[in-house]
């Protein structure tokens, strides 16, 4: 039981108390938490409850397996994400990676490391959020571990999924005259991170639209998919650390080069007026800002037909070259270096990891 | 880099640095830890480096799931575990849990929040560590995510494996008459938890043995497959949060009872002879001392000549009945309660969780 302590209108002093995690226990807590967690029952032969969750796996498809992290402080604050929000969002980042490679997810493993005095409606909200998430993309959540942390939340998961031998994407595979394009706009997620580090009002309505971005990001897994069965396409992966970073990931296991064009960089009108207003460069946080789990594609031209045809955003920003260059084109036809100035979680010094006024470690 | 200041034996200070985590950077630490990741290739198609692992899945085998947090100054201290084994324990819990479906472990994921001072050596013996038990059991590490953490070192693993749909075992099967064993004997984690929390002499070969029991479990993998393999077995568990509690479990999934013979409890030498040293009582320990990962089995008598044939050690410690009961029985014929007493994470309060003089928050 947590107690409190709240100052009425009057000004009358008022205990109040509300229960935490430690008065459900931990399998109060497993079993308020499992129901809703099996959407697709066919394939589930045993979820939540025993030593391990048993699922039967598709024949003739090859498997995938993603865990991402999100720690308290690192990831986020609990004043700038809601817990309904940390949740979809802990669920999304690896769905997103599960659409990189053009796969299908199928049941998502939620390990949660939670201070003994945090709330039970925090939780639900949590849960909700995950659920809701994985719900909509048919995702189970089928097991998982539970622990008591002194100081910060970590939500520790990992999804499963399968994708067919011959549409599977890696980062390797792009080929020199390749077309590079995105799914969807960029920089927005870096901006939303902005607006909720330094506050908006409520009718600033591009502040709260970025801020819903970067809180709460939608995998592209129809794109994914779409993109994956064409043909079309070589190398694919999500935008997790930022264009700059992540297009270096295929260059670099291509063993190829790219140059970018500045003109052709999908920014939406949200972004650049949040960012004329507060002084930010949309060309960089659309090129370094991370989080925006849009898919980078290098792939021929013919993709954009596909896509157009299944209703699906696509943007050519820039091509795949021969050499070890990787460089973006200014609207005056000039260069520079493309560097990658995206996220890397351990470099505290050597790289500039982070945008001006603009701090990752935190959503 | 960490500064600090060592004094020799001559008096004088030195002003000393040591690399942490931070000067490798994510991707140079991803780069340091990968060789000896993969223990066997056959079955997998992209391990460490893309947005998900790839592998085959073996046709016609159910896939099972496991995930396990470790979590500082709740489950360890860095002062009574080393990296190395905290490493071994990290994997051991995991497969540990695989054996317990009566599976085969098959990759590892390993999601790692740290601390940015911690020393790069500390990294190279924790994940030393984790490869060492890994390949022990062909269980190669396929992929995770790193992340710092602000204060606390979190591990948090998910491991992969197969079983054959007609062997697979579950807590629930178990049926009236079964007899219960173990796979080996109980309590010698618990005493060794207090061995390293209280501290011991470097003579005490006692503690010495129990501390290493409690530091660097071995799952009982092969165990698990013969009796598995038997079909004379009907529910299996592993001892993880100590006999009392995860026999409940079998009880509860099961719909029955249970009968523990205090005198049938496997109890080691170095145990029994620990304890009368430190006025601990050993039966105690045996029943709710956690962390042995000895499996837990109800099924019919000719198991016992099945795992002897295999060299196997099996302990009959009591039968399972058909009511609702949960008893013990003392030497003398009298009964007393099973109660599981064994971890709850999250219950301050409500249950006593912990032994007299046994703090189970750390190693």
């Amino acid at each position: 039981m947590i107690h409190y302590t709240q100052r009425s209108s009057t000004g009358e002093v008022k205990k109040m108390e509300r229960r935490s995690i430690s008065d459900l226990g931990e399998f109060g807590f497993i079993e308020r938490m499992t129901p809703g967690c099996i959407v697709d029952q066919s394939r589930v032969v045993q979820g939540i409850g025993d030593d391990c969750a048993v699922t039967r796996s598709a024949p003739g498809l090859l498997q995938l397996v993603t865990s991402d992290l999100l720690v308290e402080r690192v990831h986020f604050l609990q004043t700038t994400i809601s817990a309904y929000q940390l949740g979809h969002k802990a669920i999304a980042v690896n769905l997103s990676d599960v659409a990189a490679m053009g796969g299908t997810p199928r049941d998502a493993y939620v390990a949660l490391a939670i201070p003994s005095v945090t709330p039970i409606e925090y939780l639900d909200d949590l849960y909700r959020g995950m659920k809701d998430l994985a719900a909509r993309f048919g995702v189970s959540i089928l097991g998982g571990d539970t622990s008591i942390s002194i100081t910060d939340i970590v939500i520790s998961i990992t999804v499963t999924g399968d994708v067919e031998p011959e549409h599977v994407l890696y980062r390797h595979g792009a080929r020199e005259g390749d077309t590079i394009f995105v799914t969807g706009s960029l920089g927005d997620s870096a901006a939303g991170l902005h607006a909720v580090t330094s506050g908006y009002s409520s009718d600033d309505d591009d502040a709260r639209i970025l801020a819903t971005r970067h809180c709460q990001p939608v995998p592209h897994l129809a794109q994914g998919r779409v993109i994956a069965r064409s043909g079309w396409a070589h190398a694919m992966i999500d935008s997790s650390d930022g264009v700059s970073s992540d297009l270096n990931h295929i260059c670099d296991r291509s063993g190829v080069g790219c140059v970018i064009d500045e003109g052709a960089l999908p920014i939406s009108g949200e972004m650049v007026r949040y960012a004329g207003r507060h002084g930010l460069n949309p060309v960089a946080l659309a090129l370094h800002g991370g989080e925006d789990y849009v898919l980078i594609v290098a792939g021929t031209r013919e993709l954009a037909a596909e896509t157009a045809r299944h209703s699906i955003e696509l943007h050519a920003i820039g091509v795949i070259t021969g050499g070890a260059e990787r460089r973006v084109r200014r609207a005056d036809g000039t260069f520079y270096a493309l560097e990658p100035r995206g996220w890397d979680h351990f470099s505290s010094e050597k790289s500039p990891r982070t945008l001006p006024a603009i701090h990752r470690p935190s959503m």
